[in-house]
């Protein structure tokens, strides 16, 4: 494909996609395709040959198109939001034109330095400790997922614990993690990948609206200490993924520093909310944390994958993660000069992220994305008014922000039928958890297209 | 941004990308910025409003484009080919244009099935073992990045040697990993991150073409065997970074089947030549393989993030990376008729990355895509031939594909001086890598755009 084949076809993709925004409303939320149904319109074998863009973008619409979920509809209420928008768009179309490896300062400056610089940004937008900060002792990272933040906090915690020795030495001791049964999968996932063991992770009780109990913590943690295990780290969340509970953070640290642990808050859900100075209610006492995610994937309108990972000892993860092989030294590492994010995430390559949350920033403006939010969060607790007005329904969890937990009176069966009328129906999209062995309705308000119309609409279809 | 800006906005982007394309050749190969230029460029603080999507471009051109280093251009023989291609990029933008999560099957059917339908395709086009067709027992996944895969390799293996203990109950005894010193440093960092530890890790002997010697590795093995740990994963390469050697693939599968170890091939480099049945050379004794990866993000025009992972048995994969939480149970996961991809990576979260790949394979066709390999490859031996040929120089390395290693005869500080020269010429960009204790400059011949006489002109430089 030349360059000016290029241009024709991508002006085609982009009005593609803008016909797609335009129209995305007319399509079922959830695909109504059948397991095999998109396989079996493929062909079994590749083309030798080359195939026109007309043809690959005919089978986009009428084999593809039916087997895709709408995540960008406004009327996706599932799991959770995961935002596109015209800016961050255009800032991953970019950096897929620039094509680009960040691995290293020197693979491209500009790749490294716009990313440490948003990262600071950040920091500032949703007043987060300045232990964050780069100019610091800390620093911020783009990571495609919160499920590697936390694995990467587990591990810089797993280290710091043993001394850096596990590292070179693997995991010679019982080490536990500490998180209560609302935090996120990636919490047990981490503990099986780094060789902790997902026994070794610690249940820490709840309270009546899943918030960890800080004082059972406290419990488990002697308990550990005298049965000559190893206590590491402290996972708490701000926003769980089934009901956006909000852990106490401020009693959580505090328990962390007397102890020595490391403590990871895992915001992938709600940190964006602290983008209005009203909602920083979640983030209190985030001044004890050792390392911090959250995801502008979710919520605040940048496509996936944009997981933002900050530690406040950069140090402790670089020594964690780093390796340097001869064909990757040069003069700008070994200067000490610069940043090399290879050392502060899993995989060595990396896109460069940081475009599009540039972009995003920039085009919306932080009150343009504080608008939005507050917006949703108006929209959230609207819908929870709504619940606990109608006697046919009750209201399970509602942390005051953009996530509702309900359920309808009646049995799970009922509860189950509910979801699938409205999932089968194309018209919303839900999801659910378990509360308290219940099974319960999650809807989740945060699309950038959604607005009351569409929360009205979806109540509407609950209710009758 | 409407719908509408987006379409006019994106019509921009789209004709800045193909300007790119056409005049990446004007800009320095290696960005010539120092620490710090970019950032003190950009303000301090984010904007409070919108700003237009003017400034914006305008800000790429002035302030991050002279800290680009341009791994697109055709001048570029740095490290690996880091290849885009319009097709790629197309499918990248409808990637994200669509917006989908591909972590269970359900959020959006289409996402996983053109990915399993893909893989399959892979599995026909590079003629690799039946074993890896998801018709069978196995099966093929795309992941970011082949450290990755390789960690996810290494997992699966620690997890089989411990009939899935250790998931659950942690390291709990001294696992070896075995690779040679040429071995990409990702599989050092698998085996710190997994607990396995690097110290760990037996570093088999190379021949004097840099490739694995079975026999040590049989005599390793039976040392530890003796010693009691547990030999568990055996990582051999085909390509290595350094040099592009190729590991003797049936020798070491033989050595792994009687001992019972997981083997995982890394062809991250390489594996594309494959798609040449004159090339093919390099997967011979691969039937012996537990995992395979290789990046269409290198050679096979694909953009980053692109590696290709296969395992002969999924369940083994599956069992070690699997977490279901309530939230994402749903009835096709229940029926065990569909892939869920979220348990065949590290991370929960996934974009649409068959897209691109599909996309590719379909505009280039499987010949058009040989065609390119094969013309590199020529290329890689012809350059091969010129170094041979002048007595200034020597070749240290050719595996006869397309990475050359040579250095000019004399001391170190000369070949470093000449690649310094060559860098900041802002002409051609190459990398370096030690071998046998010398510096040695490396010729990686890929990018989409290289032709003869990118590469005639680049012997020039080197020899003027």
């Amino acid at each position: 494909m030349t360059p000016e084949e290029f241009r024709r076809e991508g002006h085609r993709v982009v009005d593609w996609i803008a016909n797609y925004m335009e129209n995305v409303e007319r399509y079922p939320v959830l695909s109504q395709s059948q397991p095999g149904q998109i396989r079996e319109q493929l062909p079994p074998s590749p083309p030798a040959r080359p195939e026109s863009f007309d043809s690959i973008l005919s089978d986009v619409d009428e084999i593809l198109m039916p087997g895709i979920t709408h995540w960008q509809s406004p009327n996706f209420f599932a799991f959770f939001p995961a935002n596109h928008s015209g800016p961050s768009i255009l800032g991953e179309m970019m950096s897929a034109g620039l094509g680009v490896q960040g691995m290293l300062w020197m693979t491209s400056p500009a790749c490294t330095e716009l990313e440490t610089h948003v990262m600071d940004w950040i920091v500032e937008m949703l007043d987060l400790p300045d232990r964050f900060l780069s100019s610091g002792d800390g620093g911020g990272v783009i990571q495609d997922t919160a499920s590697s933040s936390t694995l990467c906090a587990i591990l810089a915690a797993r280290e710091r614990v043993s001394e850096y020795r596990i590292r070179e030495h693997g995991v010679d001791r019982t080490l536990v993690v500490y998180a209560s049964g609302e935090s996120h999968s990636s919490v047990e996932k981490a503990c099986a990948i780094s060789g902790i063991g997902t026994g070794n992770l610690r249940i820490v009780n709840v309270d009546d609206q899943q918030r960890m109990d800080p004082q059972h913590l406290s419990e488990l943690i002697q308990q550990d200490r005298e049965s000559g295990v190893t206590p590491c780290c402290v996972v708490a969340t701000v926003g769980t993924t089934s009901t956006g509970a909000v852990d106490p953070l401020e009693k959580i640290g505090s328990v962390c520093r007397q102890e020595g642990l490391w403590l990871h808050v895992d915001a992938a859900m709600m940190g964006t909310a602290a983008i209005c100075p009203e909602f920083r209610f979640i983030h209190q006492g985030l001044e004890s944390a050792d390392s911090y995610c959250f995801n502008p994937h979710k919520w605040m309108f940048t496509n996936f994958d944009c997981d933002c990972f900050f530690v406040a000892d950069r140090n402790a993860l670089i020594r964690t993660l780093s390796i340097l092989p001869e064909y990757l030294k040069n003069q700008a590492t070994q200067s000490g000069a610069v940043i090399d994010y290879r050392d502060w995430q899993i995989p060595l390559g990396r896109r460069f992220r940081a475009l599009k949350l540039w972009f995003v920033i920039r085009s919306m403006g932080v009150e343009g994305i504080r608008e939005r939010v507050r917006e949703h969060v108006r929209l959230g607790r609207l819908f929870a008014e709504w619940v606990k007005q109608d006697s046919r329904f009750e209201l399970i969890a509602h942390a005051g922000l953009n996530l509702i937990c309900f359920r309808k009176r009646g049995s799970d069966a009922d509860n189950r039928n509910l979801l699938d009328r409205l999932n089968q129906s194309g018209q919303v999209y839900l999801t659910h958890t378990q509360t308290n062995g219940q099974f319960v309705l999650r809807m989740s308000i945060g699309q950038l297209g959604t607005e009351e119309a569409h929360v009205r609409r979806a109540w509407e279809l609950i209710t009758t």
